[in-house]
């Protein structure tokens, strides 16, 4: 058997149970530990594993995530604070020292890389450490890996997709029903599609974001947040969206990125037939590449158990590579 | 810098010469050098490297497959001969020879591994050799190394798509034209879309293969080409197709397979909104996840420099592994 790889989980939501329930049910406790959970009420540790679920047993200890990674002996930090666009912050710095301190990082947290990708990612490097975050960009969508490993010796030279469902659902809904945009947001709020102050999503700064991430690691670019041209869904009228759907194409929130720099977000005309019109919460993606073409992947963008299956395979990546 | 993986290519038609191309466009020429390439007229060796393009040169030598791995010292069989579905042959035999006698392999030849996917992929691991084949089903479609790479821990249970674009172009024309089948056959054969003789492709029978090698990899079941059940497109009429369309659904030839080792390829019910509703000679492959729920991949299906760049792919998987 491979040498465990300890986990130390930075934040303790959605996705982080949720990995840590994918662990267990895949049988997968010994070879990938959980030996900390680190909140903002406090740490919880086992050198043997902690059991998924709310923390049990002594009270938590007053560790921050450096603290933490120590105090377990973790050789990999899972991030996943939430995001903050604008600083990176928490998850800059978590991630910043578990790297200068020798730790591997996965995460699934937009924030730091758009702060800071190259800096980062060349950390990593210089230090042959692992920083992965499939998860960070379209969520069960594996496009980076995608890259990495399947189509090697095959250049990407443009992408573009639908990477923010909450947009593509209210869309979609405009389009098949021709309701306003304001009447289909708040239903989307009432039903947990959309967020309570929806500005990020509709905004297209959450897609502006991912198409950071998935455009320095794909197309190899150095862009960040301000590189990227962003308008959102909020002025779209329903009878512009019902005009051009009875022209053939749909309206779409489409995020595209180039390997000369450029990149943008903003409502499109996408053709009927084209792998580009997906409807609902899903997300797609389509690389152009030199040798065979475009190649679209499709599929759902968000949820805390699809978010956590790639943060699993990018950790059994870790494993293949280290162990 | 790594030692070189040395190849031999057995055939060298399209899918061959696109290849000897990539590899020396993408300057890898002195990683991956072609040492020798064994045709029906012959085999041409160059310890130092083959130059792409018809071989110059010095007379052919009499060599086959295994004779020429060993004289010219290659560490890589590349099998690049015509798909024979019934026997295998002439691939099968240079297959299993090369694993044999210590060789990797890569290939793009459907008939070994639909004739014997378990023994040739048993007797690779038996040994540790390389056996990677993309580019055997759905060409530059990377649905293999997905599986291998990108869904770490995340269970397939399903498959299902179009893998033929010859009878994915007849269908969306009939659809899009209402024109009848035998009237958009003759216009493809015309094309070079579909072949002189077209009851491969037409009848089911590539797709069938394509799921078998498809199925056989990534629901890790041992599916052999008579266990799917298959209807072509022969009998489609233009009014049947024009009446799906009415009530908004496309025909498409749909090959599926399930862990449950049941598979089949027929003209299907796809609705207009669906991933799998793709047009013209595009290839999908929707994959249905335990954790992520389902992923589709679209992309060209064929294609020489297509089929060359997943074959490229593979190598240089092989040259990080092995090298």
């Amino acid at each position: 058997m491979t040498a465990p790889l300890r986990l130390l989980l930075a934040g303790y939501g959605t996705v982080g149970q949720a990995l840590h329930e994918l662990i267990r049910d895949a049988g997968l406790s010994q070879e990938l530990p959980v030996v900390g959970v680190v909140r903002s009420d406090g740490a919880w540790t086992d050198p043997k594993g902690l059991a998924p679920g709310e923390p049990q047993g002594e009270a938590p200890r007053d560790l921050d995530v450096l603290e933490a990674l120590d105090a377990v002996d973790a050789d990999v930090l899972v991030e996943l604070t939430p995001s903050d666009l604008d600083t990176g912050e928490p998850g800059l710095t978590h991630i910043r020292t578990a790297l200068e301190h020798g730790h591997h990082v996965v995460t699934a947290n937009k924030g730091p890389l758009v702060v800071d990708y190259a800096g980062l990612t060349g950390l990593a490097r210089d230090r042959d450490l692992a920083m992965r975050f499939e998860a960070a960009a379209g969520a069960s969508l594996p496009i980076m890996n995608l890259r990495e490993f399947c189509l090697r010796g095959n250049p990407v030279h443009r992408l573009e997709g639908i990477l923010n469902g909450t947009c593509n659902y209210i869309l979609t809904r405009m389009t098949e029903e021709g309701l306003p945009y304001g009447t289909v947001l708040s239903e989307a709020q009432a039903l947990g599609f959309a967020e309570a102050d929806p500005s990020l999503d509709v905004g297209g700064w959450d897609a502006a974001a991912k198409a950071v991430i998935l455009a320095n690691h794909v197309l190899d670019v150095d862009l960040a947040l301000e590189d990227v041209e962003v308008s959102g869904i909020q002025a779209l009228t329903p009878s512009a969206v019902q005009l051009a759907r009875k022209r053939g194409y749909a309206v779409r929130l489409i995020a595209q990125a180039s390997r000369d720099g450029t990149a943008s977000v903003a409502p499109r005309l996408v053709p009927e037939g084209s792998p580009l019109n997906v409807a609902g919460t899903l997300n797609v993606v389509r690389l152009v590449t030199e040798h065979a073409g475009p190649l679209a992947l499709t599929g759902r963008g968000a949820g805390g158990r699809e978010t956590a299956s790639a943060v699993l395979s990018d950790l059994l990546a870790v494993q293949e590579r280290y162990r």
